[in-house]
């Protein structure tokens, strides 16, 4: 059972201890408190963890500084929706709006592997108008014996290149709690040019003690991609461990899963589950089409089946594009194969234009229809 | 190897007899021909089965009587696209062109109940200027002890009231090569009003000696479901015993695959393989949103889930939608909580051409961005 | 609901004639009549189709000629095993037991290639005191250009040289319905010198109408082989298939499934369903261990794998060993790998030996401490 | 490439020297040294990295110190079997052998729950001669809100109890890197009278920096779960993430994968695979029947699915049984129902020696049989 507060409540107010006082007193019932500092108004939302069935909802609304009580299923109870749920599905960072219905697309280097690439990369995006990317310091490996990423070291230059070229959001995946000290102390040391989205990748979905720790620093959003060999609803579970500590900006990425069945694609795509994620949570949902895809093959048409695979999730709703990019894929170190042409930028960006503008007319479309079933059941 | 002799030459010719005489001779290979009569010119094509790697394509092309020589790999050799492969990517029935460059939405009912019921359909359909749909008369079941469909008893009304409403394609699964005797008869028995496209389901994608029967006969085209537990390349393969007896009227239909990756939707979505197909084959591909979504569970714009699958199909290509309709979903002996209602027909169709005009955009906007980059690298 | 009446009973006799008019006038129920002639007595029994619920057990039982009654649960009505279910685990063929408490290796030809090759494969089984083998005559292949099997044309060499060597029962995979009338000819031809038991291969599981025809016949008993992309549960409908057609002699073959998870294997191997198929079912259960594993490797002790599999299978109780062995492995036609030599039958046999007498003494001993548990709870 | 130095030599002496001196010179070619004290000798491995390819192997035997090199593939290069490979497939811990000759069961519970359950458990296991167990005190569950382990609290009681009833190995999971501190704190702190194994689970199986923090220690043994979605290749290669760290003493761990052809177990039992990764690594391989059938069903013999899996692994040659126990597992907080009862203790322990008997004399027959087939052969 969530209780939600009235805006701008204090903690010092009456009201407010009152409340806490009499919340405390329910048996068997503990409290978690999470609190929003938004630019113009504070929410407060209260938890009420264990049996709450019995509790009814009405007793709570009357109680003092309550403005609205949402009784919550088991499950996703941080991020689910859950009936009469209003909250929100979206959140700000760096003047950026990450929601249900905004799209982003994070064109960049799977591996930074040397400064040259990272600067032709982030001046391509900026002269087609983009302030996202993505660039990955930390790279897990199947093999030990696999390059692993040039870590810590790459960060300064990669932080100043995105403050030299508008870049204000820099997605990049950490594997552990010491790169996230990392990732601030190059921020720190560099005048915080740009800002950062920790991504959790797939062979991490379910390491609970890095969700935990990532989740209990409220400074950058977290992409937290589904687990490749598990089920949707278990990776929704791990956004939750993420929730459960405080930190709210989550968004859920879809990258594909494996099984032979997805041959010759390197994963089975699972975009088809864009309206899924979006109607069982308030997150946001990106779509990674360079590693479901895994490759460079085409349709006749000459449109790259990452091309097809991008524009089936954005024309279903996805807000968020994670897309491999290099300027010289032969040499790149991780993943190369599969990377676009910065040459091919504009034509992508083009592409996943048409699916978006197509998804809202879509949108538009349901509503129109929505009103004439009214009507003529009226 | 395939030859591809001069239209229209006549197997009484002295070319074609001199052909096949030196032909007859190669050592360890079998002449497999197939002869396509157009409706303006007849088209006459010699596979040559057995090791050809040593024979010259020169040596063929030298050969009276033929036109063109194509090397194939072993690969899908009638179906498959090869390289220097010009043969078309589509074919006609009843009038309509079936190609990869072509779109028909088959919406109808999964399971054929009542008359009544089929005559609401077809009646629907023919107001929203549909000829084509989709009627299933015999049903494969997990238990024996379901509802295994009305079969051939609801053929005569099926056809007739197709006949009245203008619909001149009706996609219908066969599972056993009785059932396309009877399709013949009923259809005689009515005069014809309307054409058959056989369905092979899912359950029998390698019931290779259903495929060889229902490949011997030419008259009606076939529509084969991909296998829900088995690789697209296998099902690509069971495609070609289809082929290989004579018949290339062949649609392919996606419809997703088994695995508990793909909940909470019935099946996995394959729909990204709509480009590996069309890339691999000259088949139009189909999909079939019903059954792999199987339910009626929306996003939060209020677009079923089935909506949005469809859309992905269409905005990568597909040239055929499957999707299960029904006057009274709540009294479908089959797959009713998967069905649409009529009322909804004008919003999906029109959701469907939103997509498709996407797509087509795409196109265009893949073939401008080809000349830029050719002329940006000359 | 299933009425199992008294051994031996009439369907003249006045008990019968007043049983079934009784039941006739049951409303929504139909009936299904089952008669099994043994070799000391006919056994009958009669299934309640519909909503019987609220049809009470005594109100049956104490019908003239009803002897007991089964309340079936709705799954696996004829082949399952249900609550107070006496019904046998067993059947008779050529003198041989098959049951689930026998043991029978088929060792033999995945696919027949020449005259030569059988008869080594035969004669060596008899060296061995074998009675039953596997001999492959239709092949279904994933290409239509692959070797189909010699069919009918092999089969009067296969029974004669069978009854040479003093084979009772062949287990021979069909495909189509035709192949049932082959092999009955092929059978009176040669004076009926063996047994064949048909086999239901994986891609043709739920080949629903290939099941209906081969269960009208009653002669041969049926080896249903899992399929290979379906889950089990499926699959054991699918047998049901078989059985509410009125051929009871079915023995499920259990052969891996398709996943990439089970790599290195061909197939995943799903021994561990060995008990649970016998928990839910009355059905002998088959292992497969060469589709299963696929190839010849062997672990650091010199074992096969594949006589690993075996092992797991018959210490977990299985039934039946379908086995490919082959003169010359790399002349064979059909999965060659795979195959065993003629000089390991005696060490595979004896392999198997050891696994099934320690299964023996597993169930020894469960007995044993199943007393002791008992005791002590007293 | 890797150099095995004669035992016992020293890094101070001349020919240690010289050899280092030399292999520095090589160019690209990283040097990783490995030394192993035993209780007898020490043991000293390099490892060239890099592309060794064109170094001769010869050249390097004639270096001094240098007693054997083995050239290796690229795959699991510390743990893998290579061509020629000598080096040992056993460990010693706490005065136990551990290797792909050994045989372990690790009876214990699930979850450590209550102090009282701890010691039922304890006194079971020392009654019946049982020196190891498994005792979970750090839990990763799905969702958070579930119970999560009594962590480092409970840690004391185990090892105290561990210590009065002579246990001398307990397996116990960890998912964080403080947890070895806290588990090496709580050793000191009762003074040490008991051993631990660190078992890394499913769901970390490819958190690879755990599983470099793990491998840096070399103080506790590791058994590494494969990961339940991936394929075995890819866990194997995990595991060589904890050995190219240093520790070597690693056990590797099948559990079943995910997928729902399991069903009705809970996971796929993946058994089969036994042998195969005692033939691609050096690794004892251990089975965990619990997790893998997660239930208490039982074929008609009246042996539960869960013995029939443990014969499976053990006749195949499995090297370690983990599997739950419990008091009372209806009041256990995580995986009840799939734990055994302390009165069937007796009966899985009397049934794990019948498999092992039945795998010990399957190990003489082929080494008799393989005699026999050379004689024939000579």
């Amino acid at each position: 059972m969530i209780l939600i507060l009235t805006p701008n409540i204090e903690p010092e107010s009456s009201s407010y201890q009152q409340l806490i006082a009499h919340l405390s007193r329910l048996q068997n019932i503990q409290l978690r408190v999470h609190r929003e500092q938004g630019s113009e108004q504070s929410l407060t939302e209260i938890y009420l963890i264990g049996d709450t069935s019995a509790i009814p909802v009405e007793d709570m609304k009357s109680l003092p500084g309550v403005e609205r009580v949402v009784r919550i299923s088991e499950e996703y109870r941080v991020l689910g929706r859950h009936r009469g749920d209003q909250r929100p599905s979206h959140f700000d960072y760096q003047g950026l709006r990450f929601g249900q219905d905004t799209l982003h697309v994070f064109a960049g280097l799977c591996a930074v592997d040397t400064q040259e690439h990272v600067e032709l990369m982030m001046k391509a995006l900026r002269d087609l108008g983009q302030v996202c990317t993505r660039m990955g310091a930390y790279k897990p490996r199947t093999s030990p014996y696999s390059f692993q990423g040039h870590g810590k070291n790459c960060l300064p230059y990669v932080f100043e290149l995105a403050g030299k070229y508008g870049i204000k959001v820099i997605a990049m995946e950490v594997t552990h709690e010491s790169h996230i000290d990392e990732i601030n102390d190059a921020l720190r040391g560099t005048g915080s040019p740009t800002g950062v989205m920790l991504q959790i990748g797939t062979r991490n979905t379910q390491n609970f003690e890095l969700l935990k720790i990532v989740g209990r620093q409220k400074e950058f959003p977290v992409l937290l991609k589904r687990g490749f060999g598990i089920t949707l609803s278990e990776s929704l579970h791990a956004a939750e461990y993420l929730a459960s500590e405080g930190n709210r900006k989550v968004i859920f990425g879809l990258r594909g899963v494996k099984t032979q069945l997805g041959n010759p694609h390197r994963n089975f795509l699972d975009f088809a589950h864009v309206p899924v994620v979006k109607r069982l949570t308030r997150m946001p949902v990106c779509v990674d089409p360079s590693h479901a895809v895994g490759s460079r093959t085409s349709g006749p048409e000459g449109i790259l089946d990452l091309m097809h695979a991008t524009a089936q999730g954005v024309i279903a709703g996805a807000n968020m594009v994670l897309v491999d990019f290099h300027p010289a894929p032969n040499r790149a170190l991780v993943d190369g194969p599969q990377a676009l042409l910065l040459d091919e930028l504009p034509h992508f960006l083009a592409d996943v234009a048409v699916a978006r503008e197509a998804y809202e007319k879509r949108v538009a479309l349901a509503a129109r229809y929505a009103v004439e079933l009214q009507t003529a059941g009226a």
